[in-house]
């Protein structure tokens, strides 16, 4: 084998492997253990798919959304999830993140390299259409987890009803629709005792 | 909440949480666990993203590829993962997964139910460019993952080398050059041990 161009790619799908391995504070909804990233992954794509229509943007290019949802997370293989309420730890994150994004996309080849580091800062930063409704769905995905698992892995945490609020309310740039069945759980969570009333 | 669109949505978003309790026999490639049908199709959509122009067929249409990986494995809900090389499963396997497809892509409003039961047969068939392709991706990341993973959860199956390629041979229909890749691969496992010589 010398196609140094394919050698390059299946060494990136190798190294992907240990997003499988990089856990979340949410579980299974059978509570037999932590979510993954890489299923994770997996669920907010397959949303993105089955809830296009309610972007309220337009001319969202669905692929690029798939693109984005499927590599999102795979900054976590050196230095794992960082938990979106933990202020201190997300202090540390966007330069740990970098060098991972950096690391594992350079493992491809420059074209796929680039489209893949542009995509990601893309979102990150959340400011063009197809960047904020994927971030929408993965801000979504957790708020039905907790619900759909019975909040077996973040009741421990004693989130507060208006610090969720905070963290969430971005999912109404992209869609007013998700965000008001986003509020809707939220409030099945807080009436089950999931999240405290505040 | 009345949008009995949006709720039929939601409850398949929900039902599909079961897909990342369904585990496959391959595993993770610290060993640790069983690898699971959802992380897996995270991992081979991906795959279809990377390498997209090693397909042999001139037009594949990449977001369809995507939709059939992401929703490929979704009938296994209620009854599991086959073994490949389960002859006796794989007879019942057919019916079952008709009638999990039903089931769970029932619970999605018409359009989005019948574009997914269109794609799972189109998947099944291997029939049309798209389809081959995502399948040739289906089958060659157990391969890939054999290898890194070093065989921790195939060793006991002692399964030989041309029982494996007969199986996997379809790739070559799709991708000359995947197809040599994948050879190149089951040589490394046979001489790793992982396969018998046959």
């Amino acid at each position: 084998m010398n196609n140094s161009d394919l050698m390059q790619r299946m060494a990136f799908i190798n190294e992907v492997e240990k997003l499988k391995l990089i856990v979340r504070q949410n579980v299974t909804i059978d509570g037999s253990r932590q979510e993954n990233s890489a299923e994770h992954s997996w669920h907010i794509a397959l949303m993105a798919i089955v809830l296009s229509d309610y972007s309220d943007f337009k001319n969202i290019d669905i692929l690029r959304v798939l693109k984005m949802l499927l590599i999102h997370d795979i900054v976590e293989i050196d230095n794992g999830d960082t938990f979106l309420y933990d202020s201190q730890a997300n202090k540390r994150k966007n330069e740990q993140e970098t060098m991972t994004a950096n690391r594992v996309f350079g493992l491809l080849p420059e074209n796929t390299r680039n489209e893949f580091l542009k995509l990601w800062e893309e979102f990150e930063k959340r400011e063009t259409p197809d960047a904020r409704f994927a971030a929408s769905l993965d801000g979504l995905q957790p708020l039905m987890n907790h619900l759909s698992s019975k909040g077996q892995g973040i009741i421990k945490h004693k989130l507060k009803t208006q610090q969720i609020i905070a963290k969430k309310q971005y999912i109404q740039q992209s869609s007013k629709e998700l965000w008001e069945f986003a509020k809707n759980i939220i409030q099945q969570s807080e009436e089950t005792g999931l999240y405290i009333k505040s």
